[in-house]
């Protein structure tokens, strides 16, 4: 019985059976993205929102919580989709069926199993059927017709995999597809989708932020901002209204409105790093924006200085031990610190970061911070030239940052030189960027020959700017 | 009858339900991708081929010919799925009733429809449905683990969508997950995918040379040779691979063997305009060899030259007759021309050029072109003037183009005021750069303001940098 049960769960479609984790490094960063950091339009989706917490219970052993969540699942499908409620319910009926399985009640796994194999008889079509083989006749076909079905395409094979992954052809259209969407990935128009979204849901105002994101973002503001305004107006508490309304605030630089938005969506939510962190983000923009005032116009701005980077640094610690991973939060920590002064925390913080894994990237900013904290605060020229020259050397890091560290080199060389012209560090330091440079200046060339594409595009030198360029 | 037919014709899953033209702009385009630009597996899959064909036939009115396409496909489906061929029929048997029920052959149609249904039958699972409602909860679900889910959320509520296009739930999800690809699009990791497909499918080819593509552009070279050495050894006619493999050959600069794989693959297919264009391309790229080399080193290759432009031009023409859109051809065959001191023909095909629509980018190379013909061949400096100006405008173009035109009207200005110190032509033009530069900084300065990111990421700008910076 249980072989055969287990090949009907299989066949369900529901949390179980969607690879929902794939690609997840673990349970904890999954759980934490879905809880914490996507937003989303909360009031309406609570039903979905209930599946994932059984199925996030399920993982953590908790067999009795995950039920409890389907149960409220279920009564929220009733409520919101009276009208559709079987066809809504199957979902979660096959979440039962798998949790009653893994609990060894397979007689109420079967129990569920019937329920969704009455409901599929009732509205199954008799001219369709899910089988992999067809989602790969789907897959080739777009595939061959190329363009903006190369992303449907990918889609076919992967499902198809999920169910025979050892497939080859399968394999090899899906290694065709992910080939094609990374040399040419498919331009996504999400201000059509959006007004025809909110022309179809008048009333959902999640939407209509994300629209306002996205005209922000093409310089449109006034109509941005009106959507905004008018999202706010008619859902003032719905956190996740009030995050992306935030976001909009802090891009337009207006940080006491951004900071104002968070502090009421963080009111309303269990505590959660990524809102702390934010608000912190905020009032260390803040910080940023009155020292160059002050440095402006040299006016007594600054004597609000102190109380801002004490909020900043109140909501960063706090998001930093609700979550020990958000990006460069220990580093703000420590630039916050030197700036006040408090150089023992400042390093503190400056270490912590060090100890994280860092991408290329961001171990080459760290670096460039860290050693500017040696040269300016700590005066240890010996540990900058150290920070400075480590981070020099990581290639795959940003252009800027290299050439603010090259500058910074290339100072103190100077300046030793000046004092002593055969100063051997200053030497060393000059023959170093010397050195790294003429190998930039390979790989450039080699990049710009490799940009010569094949494809539609042709090389795009032209001959006659070629010859005539005297 | 017509009209339950049509729902049950609806319901099958084909090329006729595939919204396999969603978004082109014209059937014309359409073909020409699918017959002419998408490279494919030629050998493997003539059966896709076929099934596309048929599409093809019947939106041009052919309907004979669509099911003469079908009926080839069927035969190579015998051939090649004998173990499942009954389930990879239902794609071909779905287009035959639609041919058919457009014929007006209704019997027919409802011929096909049964055979569909007679399958469908035997393999359906009766725990699984597809309905829109069922891809909609999945959509949810992945928006909601957001990740790595949203290009698969997306395709969910785009198949929901085909099924009821005005339903205002499917419309939002499918908005979010737009808007959430377009500002952080998915990593694509082909590398793994075509090692994985090239494991489980040692014989196919094309696959490999994808793979040796991928990692050329990852510097890793020999490993991409090799790969390439061993397909075409293995599959030396497959025109497919013969593309692929030249486009590997061009990338790294080896122009003899990448035309002679390019010739060999045209030889074996229909006139192809594609072919033809990157055929002239390469004799064009040895043509700029040629002259670098000879300018470098001043010995007698450049004895080569009138012929190798004669080549270009030939492949080029060719090209541009078989089709009058490809991208850049006749601003080449005005550079190749003008190169040969056949000035007539460059101005000739500079002027098709402009007549075409371009994008900005486009229209701005043209520009730099087109006045760099006048000045160093014509010894017209208003015209260039002209030209280079209007290339400065756009902002949208490449910041390279930009750097190129703004030099060369520098240099114009200043030739000009070394022989008359007011030249009101080079103050004018003194002035227009100077408002160029600060619309830029202004732009730029936007940019980054914007660039500030509000998600995980967060500015980039340290403390501690920032405060430092003396």
């Amino acid at each position: 019985m249980r072989s055969s049960l287990e090949s009907s769960l299989r066949q369900l479609k529901c949390h179980f059976t969607w690879n929902l984790m794939k690609g997840e490094s673990s349970l904890e960063d999954f759980e934490d993205r879905v809880l914490n950091q996507c937003e989303f339009q909360s009031s309406d989706f609570r039903a979905t929102v209930c599946n994932i917490l059984a199925y996030l219970e399920h993982h953590r052993g908790q067999h009795e919580a995950a039920l409890e969540h389907l149960r409220q699942a279920e009564d929220l499908i009733q409520q919101q989709h009276a009208d559709h409620a079987e066809l809504r319910s199957l979902v979660t009926w096959g979440n039962y069926a798998w949790v009653y399985y893994h609990m060894g009640q397979l007689s109420e796994a079967q129990l569920y199993l019937d329920k969704v194999k009455r409901v599929c008889e009732k509205f199954s079509s008799p001219y369709r059927i899910e089988s992999p083989e067809m989602d790969c006749e789907e897959g080739w076909a777009r595939l061959k017709c190329g363009g903006n079905q190369n992303e449907r395409a990918k889609v076919c094979f992967e499902k198809a995999l999920e169910k025979q992954p050892m497939n080859p052809e399968f394999s090899s259209g899906l290694a065709i597809a992910t080939y094609r969407l990374d040399s040419r990935p498919p331009p996504q128009d999400p201000i059509d989708s959006l007004r025809r979204a909110i022309r179809l849901n008048p009333d959902n105002q999640f939407v209509k932020v994300l629209l306002a994101l996205k005209l922000q973002k093409m310089n449109e503001e006034s109509e941005a901002e009106r959507l905004v305004e008018e999202a706010l107006e008619k859902v003032p508490r719905e956190t996740d209204v009030l995050r992306c309304a935030a976001r909009f605030y802090r891009y337009k630089e207006a940080l006491d409105q951004a900071i104002d938005l968070l502090k009421e969506a963080s009111e309303r939510m269990p505590p959660n790093a990524y809102l702390y962190c934010r608000i912190g983000c905020c009032y260390r923009a803040k910080v940023l924006q009155t020292l160059h005032r002050g440095e402006d116009r040299r006016y007594g701005k600054r004597a609000r200085l102190p109380e801002l980077i004490g909020q900043a640094v109140d909501y960063l610690k706090k998001a930093d031990e609700a979550n020990g991973n958000l990006y460069q939060i220990c580093s703000f920590l420590a630039g916050l610190y030197s700036l006040a002064g408090r150089f023992e925390e400042a390093e503190y913080y400056f270490q912590k970061e060090f100890s994280k894994e860092l991408t290329p990237a961001e171990k080459q900013m760290l670096h460039l911070r860290y050693g500017s904290f040696q040269l300016y605060e700590m005066k240890c020229e010996e540990k900058a030239i150290y920070h400075f020259t480590e981070g020099m050397k990581i290639s795959q890091g940003g252009s800027k940052q290299r050439e603010k560290i090259r500058t910074k080199l290339e100072k103190i060389a100077q300046a030793r030189l000046y004092n002593n012209e055969a100063d051997s560090v200053a030497l060393h330091l000059l023959a170093f960027l010397q050195e790294m440079k003429s190998k930039e200046a390979w790989q450039n060339d080699a990049d710009a020959r490799r940009r010569l594409d094949a494809g539609k595009r042709i090389p795009s030198t032209s001959l006659a700017e070629t010859e005539n360029e005297k």
